[in-house]
């Protein structure tokens, strides 16, 4: 696929071999991303991040990107004292940033804004996540993160933890692995569940599924074991929620269950899902993971404005 | 004029000359603001953007302006969280900035904030809006919409629309339009006409003035249509608001009385003053007019840092 | 000392040859702060500014440091919409900003703030203010003020007035200066006393130091006069508050009972503790101290990233 100018709304717009090239690219881009090579890519380039709502992490990655790569940025952090506050539709907005820069990232609180974007902007949109919709950079960086920490994504047995109902990114996680060949193992409290139609597409493409009974059966047999956040929010009773909480909680005493090779995973930020303790053993990859999120991005950034093929 | 270190309060400060050089320079960056073209005038200099106001299309494109030239930004898009907030005088947070930087755009609430800082800064202050007070940049690029879109400023039949009495932009507009060999007519709900002392110094420079009773009559023979945002607040009843709001309303239908070559502006953000149906037609200028902000801020920062002549 | 890789916390982390390195290399900044030569020192690095407290005088000298050495910055003004609001410690924020940049400078509410980023940090750490705590960069600037504006720090007299008790760049001050030859005249109101052991530490250290009864006999025999806010809400009576606000106020004619040559400092932002009349005397110092922060500061971001030595 011819990458130059394409609007990056969703990961299902992607193919597997789409995926893979990002990834190849993403990975030459690891020493840019570390400061440990100088890159000017992206000189005279502009990059806008609308951020409709705050995402500090999703944000100064991108940025982080694109600076390393010699270009530049401009944009907001939050809505507050945007033209959106006087009644102006996104659609202007995104023509207007269009009109000042090279690729704009949007984030927006509403599912959809990222599709409706790209029908109003003459530069390529990225989709930064909109609401309960996509987040597709976050599920490439995830791919990376597997790839780069156990070696491969093909042959991986990958447990998914946590809130697998509400958890955008498991959603579009799940449907990206299922383009490789995949062993998913869902384990979730039993209001959390991972939606069936999702399981269903993932058998569909291929993949082996299951879901775990308890978190201590899930870990035992997985390469990785991605974790996401519980909210507080879903549970009525504070009550039920403090023993999901508890129950799901990864701890040191629950990874010597685990292999030896095994990574734990989360998209961050975490709350209590995963003990301080375990920062420092080899399991955790999460931090190694947020940092991944600068060569994906960087990869990405190249790719649709042009300067990588 | 010399402009090098010149303070960009209003556009009164400047004539016709002045004007049409600003223009011609910014017809030249067109290319750069485009991303068509790489520039380093700006290298190594920095412009501070102090809004304590938020405007994301004023900040975005000074910005824009600044970083494809090839300098650097730095600031605060709103005051939440300036000195200000401790008691700080305007005149301090100047002198501040003018320490940091090499050139400040400030955008403020208050009518007279840019000519007051002006005399605590040592680098020169570009009035990106001060309150019911002036908004040059705003003009300048309204100006280079005019000339870029219809080929020309002088002989133009130029029609403003919509709220005469406290849209900042139409007085200083026509002030300047004034001082081309142009047509102005002026149709606005009977509660927001233009001041008449605004029309006595139009006249009064060589402008042929005229109130249309109708907005059917006076789009006919305009060569521009430059239509301003009605707000809700200026009305006790809100039908009232509805009633005016219909009646000077830009639809497709309205512009099949206008000229096949007439174009409509506005300076964003519109509501409902233009309807989204009218985007597509060969009328729409006013996402040009956006974009034209980018050259014109160029040329004026290139002017009063003295990198452009 | 090596500096690269330090984490700057306190000033009380340096011994007086490091200051003077530091203070000499500052110095030789000076031209590139002004925008008078230009610098690539810095190119390819990224400084994350993490403000979980807004404070424009800091973070945009540290930014205006950064830019002008031809370096990059991202981060945040203010901590609203971060991921600390979703619960993230600040361990894991600081462990993400690593990942995304080459130097962290910290500014936060919490005394102990910068200590605990440092544990968790790969990138150097640089603290812009920890609450109650310590402010390096400001001691660090106000020594090279010191030294530019009167030529040298040895042998001089210096007067701290004002809140000397809350003041935490006083304290800070008076442990750096101490570790030089200098004269030290504390005079405050009753309630805001310079701490006893602040001032037994200095002795210690071979200060010699007094109380002034005062401002008038304090000022005389000064080379230095450092004013500091005193803020109306230490005290419970408005009425009381406005009484010291007078007493302490620096006026034209409280400074004609000083030397010729000496010099008024203040951190910023000044409220009324100096009245605007003695902006244009040859004492003010205090804007030029706020612009000595850029090349200060250059300085140790130069030192902590390994550019400079």
């Amino acid at each position: 696929m011819n990458f130059k100018g394409f609007h990056t709304v969703s990961v299902r717009d992607f193919c597997r071999e789409d995926i893979e090239h990002i990834l190849d690219l993403a990975d030459g881009m690891v020493p840019i991303a570390r400061g440990e090579k100088s890159s000017n890519l992206m000189k005279g380039k502009l990059m806008a991040t609308l951020f409709f709502e705050p995402s500090t992490r999703t944000r100064l990655s991108f940025e982080s990107a694109m600076l390393r790569m010699g270009g530049n940025v401009l944009g907001f952090a939050d809505p507050s004292g945007t033209s959106a506050k006087k009644g102006e539709t996104l659609a202007d907005t995104i023509r207007m940033a269009s009109a000042y820069s090279d690729v704009i990232v949007l984030r927006h609180p509403q599912e959809g804004a990222a599709r409706l974007a790209s029908k109003f902007s003459d530069v390529p949109i990225i989709n930064g996540g909109d609401g309960a919709g996509q987040h597709p950079t976050q599920t490439l960086l995830d791919l990376l993160t597997i790839r780069k920490e156990t070696g491969k994504i093909d042959g991986r047995k990958i447990t998914l933890v946590g809130d697998l109902k509400y958890g955008r990114t498991v959603h579009s996680l799940t449907y990206a692995l299922a383009m490789f060949d995949v062993e998913l193992t869902f384990v979730a409290p039993p209001t959390l569940q991972m939606p069936s139609e999702v399981m269903e597409l993932a058998k569909q493409m291929g993949a082996k599924t299951r879901k775990a009974n308890t978190i201590e059966e899930a870990v035992e047999d997985a390469d990785v074991i991605y974790v996401t956040r519980i909210q507080k929010e879903r549970f009525p009773d504070p009550a039920e929620y403090q023993k999901v909480a508890d129950i799901y909680q990864i701890t040191p005493e629950l990874l010597e269950r685990a292999k030896n090779t095994a990574i734990v995973m989360h998209p961050l930020p975490r709350v209590k899902e995963i003990l301080p303790e375990v920062d420092n053993t080899r399991y955790a990859a999460y931090f190694k993971q947020a940092f991944y999120g600068v060569p994906t991005r960087m990869a990405l950034l190249g790719l649709v404005t042009g300067v990588l093929e």
